[in-house]
């Protein structure tokens, strides 16, 4: 967790105040459920809450974990500080550290899960209102970085919120798959509690029972959740990518925002690098990193080992956080990002003539010229265009192999850029729900 | 793909026959559409037809190929061979080769994810049969590789159950994930070609039309495929390291079959080892190893570039083929795996008393002793056990700070092994829906 | 192992024919040793090398595999049927079958070591040639994508050699870190065999022996070895983007070769794209994916376990082709690469007199401007060029706080580019060791 | 970065305050140097070292960078605030950010791998000394789990030396690789700056200048220096795989250290789990997991981009930190461990007889009988070991068959487990040069 990359609200999550109070309140609710079935006095569960408003002291705990070297056991005995070690004696009666471990991380994965899709909306909600401020916006389509034809800038945008909508859902699944707790005891046999303990903590801290679990909750689901994190980092990635393309010098379709004061380059002043694209480069590899440990955080041995305790306590934290920065940055590039439209239409130009290539190989064939043929003719002269600059319509109507087939009309019939937008309605209405204009 | 760890119906999905013979669908069916919409002649869509039943010539494909260096224009040339080059004039008419490429890619991902669920329930029953065989054959449960609490054979099973359950609805949402189709053309405008084209092919060929695409589908979508294998790999290493160590020759409380004939080292003649479970462990790796460049994948350049392409040449199958293969070889490990329910009981008694050692300590305190002294009575005790192979409840009954808190019936009361499998029908019930037993 | 992306002298190195061959000759040179110090009678040794010259029958011992489920035995029951079984039954005599696998893969990974090796001297050869044909032909040299200040194309190529060149002293420590044998029996102890054999063997077969092993060679050495191919891989595609980002239609400085007959796209004719560039790109993706499996093989269950046998079934071959293919690839880009001077200089010029800047920068603080005012006072001018397309130079002369630091002399001064050029000398010295040119 | 996870010494090589005393050097020397070539005038050179011993203040320079969102120019800001402006005027000029960055970022990871090899000295010293405690100390050896043949707890000490011995020698490759500075321009061509300082510099702080540079230092040299730190981190792996299989309450041959006063367990006061060791498999996933992004930051855009950037602002720190602490918690594990000779016997013994399975296997191939025979001799006997606990050698002398080969005495003859250490001797002389003793 780096602060320069990192936004208070999550990192909140991740706290040891966040932690403690979690884990009292894992402990709190299962006193209650316990006492409620007779298991313990109701004294001693109501007891408990005392420890409600008060602060825990993270210095002590630290201090009684250095003897015990153990956390959990750390965390009770101070809270029986608090309570009162009469009183405290049932806490966690039953229970094993990893009941309050695990289903506590569950708890901060599902907040922070409900952080980042809350980041995702807000990153919906400038892709689709650039999109819409751009659809119309021409600019030419890029195959192999080698000009093919035009599309628009809305389109841009349009995909990647149709992207970043995906993302949205997976996002939701991934929530899901680690919104569940356990309180099953030592091997997840319920020998030392019983099941209404576990439905009662996790009805009230939201979330779901493990169905089975062991002395640990299956990390095939906290695999699961990381592993969707790296698919939406690599979404945020290919954004990026196509923004530091347009930026580039020669390219220059649109810039990100470049604040007042903001300095570019020590050395060269009028310099204005893509550097909040080029980090989410750099974050997205991050945030994909911690999907192999993840993985490999499955294969625990029998009931339990805690190979992956000290995994999840780096990429819990580190993961969501990044990829919480990730998505704000992203978010905030789009919302202000300078596009150029005339820069989109020089860049078109360039080659004028050639965007049209396919148009004209379908015209000839469309006029009985065989596939092959009308291929070896366009491509003879575009490779003029190419080589030296040619003006490819005048080039064709040139060729008496073309000529043969297609009127000079109908040749400069295919300068017609409104032929390659036709389609821009029905593709934001199958995106956005957008009704098609009436035109 | 290695053929040792292949199986013939993946492999047959990932043929070039396969390939060519979903190429041709798609482009006879846009022919259709194209037909259908009055772009191109019907008579000309109907010759297309023609090579329904023929047999491709794969290496007359690559001979062209070796000219063109285009394997799409290498194909549609053959095809024109057969149709006739007059008739096929039309075929691919305002379509990109990844029309092609992509749709048919999905295609097979679809088709190699339908089998990957075959081979997911085949294992799913093989558990669920084995878990209810040794619902309550009572074995010791182990954390950090130590000996725990008792739990039951079964309720491993269960709890593979319950993962593998997990897995395939992973699965079925990463194969909808990739049941897309796009015939967009060269940027995904359908400049040079109607959505009509694109609905009737995916219709035709059981997939959903690409709501955007560029030039290609977008390739967040296989990261998540792809992602989501990983993941279920890591659940089939999950149970094989499990079975691995069961096997342990000091543990034994489970064995691969061993087939009569089969040798298993060439040196020591009576080693029976699990490699079959070691292999998985091992192709769990390989499976995993796509993960990272398929997120790589994601971020490609402007309306696309071509450098998923050779990944997506060998991860396709590769993947595939050896997650199909892992599922069947585990499924065959699950079905005869041979379990020794008196070694497990041998094991389980290895330390006899301490087992017990957690509803020792839940007494004392129930019986008013605080948190803090009954852990330091009880560990005094078990360190005795486990230092000098004393035995653990008799060691108990001589210590008077415990007799002082519990009569020796209350101690002796504490051994009963079916105080641990009491909520086995619970559990069973969430896993299996078992309606709980009537006693 | 995909045909396309394959050279048939990689793909020997892992044939079945060359595998046995070498296991063959393990055997016989172990019966020789053993032979030596008296262990078996030397007929018998002596009588393994009946099968010096005869191929093996693969289909004969793939039959007796399926039997016996085990690859060695199978290999050596078919060399008892060759060698005739009375004399060939002290072959294997003390050894476990990986002391045959084990020195085997070494052997086969060292072949293919020398492989790249090669074709690293091939393309260190391809880059030197161009770099030096290139040497001061200036291009604009960007950070960020953005133009910065001048360099040269030769320069480009010098980097590419230096680092190709580590990548080559990087690939001789990974063919000296898995260039080792071992014939040390079922735990390494020697107990059935002498250390003797293995010196003899791994004498004979050009290997070093290993110091200490288990049943196994220790898998930190193969996790070096694919981690360093993981490197060059990257390396490779360092390369690769550079000539995917000349090649841009907006930037069009350099273009990989394109041949008579080749097609670029199936709808644009006109359309060059840098599709070998791009596949390098994927091929490393391929490369690098081996890496994590490599390191999760190191940690093998005590003397060993097999997990890291089907891993390296598929990761040796595959990933020693792919990377032979690439390589092979890249040096035939580099050979045959088309580099466009005049565009170069063209895009140096778009922004003429930006690329000035920091020696107008430093002018400033030499005449003794403080370095905030002198980044100001450039970066307001700058920005004018930037966004109106005004000329620097002229802005600067009209700047009263320029001029007060500079005279319109001063300022013109700047404009050169052989300022920028002037140690490229030095650069080619510490690279090639050439000698500084004298003038 | 976890403090629980974090040791001072290398934390420090990262903090703020370290990374600004570098830059200042760097930047320092760097004007002493142009001051030496006449670039700039001594006084102002002299000036600069008015800030040696000034503390620089952290909360300002973030201050600057808040506005400028610039670190090297907020530093430069800072500096000229201490040195006074005026005399600042000359310092970092020619220069770029990169040129600091990257040199200060290859001194902290220099630091830091001193810092990991005098850990790997620590490391390899209590190894040494184990293995030599247990020299002769038999054990089992096992392969897939299941007993092979004996072995000695020395000679595991001992390929752990070995192996950690390798894992040094790559360290010092890997420092060696990350080792050099750079001094040389925006684009690497020297421009405004002469060779001379980047010389200067490199000599004052114990670096190597980088033959050629872009902008920035080539990144393969830090994909080496991380993919290096994966590989040690899986041989930590490997030992800690190691200990945790001997620490399983079935086998517990050895045992990590457990100090009064430490808990295992809050539920299970006597259990002793191997907590250490199933940490450092943890830390050495988390370790492993930054050798992909490294790879993924070699190929940047033409002379740079800075998508590596927020990369190595994690796993510069993260890694060297984890690492560091893994191999001191190594370390402390390997010096305290428990070994149990007894136990070691115990396990040894379990199934007696077997383990001499190969000699009978050997001894009867050398008495004629075929080797196909004699496996299946060997093997029917062992079933029955295996199957009902028989006595391997009684059951040997009672099958006429091997009686046939083998008289009594010569089966007895095979129980002689000074067989199998015969050759330690010529290991520990191989690993650690000792003198083989003169029995």
């Amino acid at each position: 967790m780096i602060p320069r990359y990192s936004r208070p609200d999550m990192v909140a999550i991740w706290s040891p105040e966040t932690k403690f109070r979690i884990w009292f309140e894992i402990e709190a609710h299962a006193c209650d459920a316990m006492a409620e079935i007779g298991l313990i006095p109701h004294e001693n569960a109501q007891a408990v809450w005392k420890a409600k408003d008060v602060e825990f002291d993270i210095a002590r705990i630290d201090e009684i974990e250095r003897v015990t070297k153990h956390d959990v056991i750390a965390f009770l005995t101070h809270l029986a500080e608090i309570v009162g070690s009469d009183e405290a004696r049932f806490v966690h009666q039953g229970m094993t550290s990893s009941d309050v471990l695990d289903t506590a991380f569950n708890i901060q994965l599902t907040r922070a899960a409900d952080l980042l899709l809350a980041d995702m909306d807000a990153l919906l909600e400038a892709l689709k209102r650039r999109a819409h401020e751009h659809k119309m916006d021409i600019c030419i389509g890029r195959s192999h970085g080698i000009h093919a034809e035009p599309t628009t800038m809305g389109l841009k945008f349009a995909r990647f919120y149709a992207e970043m909508d995906r993302a949205k859902a997976r996002l939701e699944s991934a929530r899901a798959e680690i919104a569940t707790g356990a309180i099953s005891g030592a091997v997840g046999t319920f020998a030392n509690i019983a099941p209404q303990v576990e439905a009662h903590v996790c009805d009230k801290l939201g979330l779901t029972p493990e169905p089975i679990s062991t002395q640990v909750i299956p990390r095939d689901r906290h695999a699961m959740f990381f592993a969707t994190l790296g698919v939406v980092a690599s979404s945020i990635e290919n954004i990026a990518i196509e923004i530091r393309h347009l930026q580039r010098t020669e390219v220059l379709e649109a810039e990100e925002y470049f604040s007042p004061g903001q300095k570019g380059s020590s050395a060269m002043p009028h310099k204005r690098n893509p550097v909040l694209t080029e980090n989410l480069t750099g974050l997205a590899r991050l945030v994909r990193m911690a999907v192999t440990p993840a993985l490999e955080n499955v294969a625990l041995w029998h009931e339990r080992d805690i190979s992956h305790s000290s995994v999840e306590r780096m990429i819990g934290p580190d993961t969501t956080v990044t990829l919480d920065f990730a998505l704000a940055r992203l978010t905030q590039v789009i919302d202000k990002l300078v596009v150029y439209p005339d820069a989109m239409m020089d860049n078109l130009n360039r080659h004028r003539g050639l965007v049209h290539s396919q148009r004209i190989l379908l015209a000839l064939t469309q006029n009985g010229v065989s596939r092959e043929d009308a291929y070896a003719m366009v491509q003879r002269n575009a490779m003029k265009v190419w080589e030296h600059g040619a003006d490819f319509m005048a080039e064709l109507k040139a060729d008496p192999d073309v000529t043969k087939a297609l009127t000079d009309a109908e040749i400069e019939d295919k300068i017609d850029l409104a032929y390659h937008t036709k389609h821009v309605d029905t593709l934001f209405h199958r995106v956005f729900g957008d009704t098609p204009s009436q035109d």
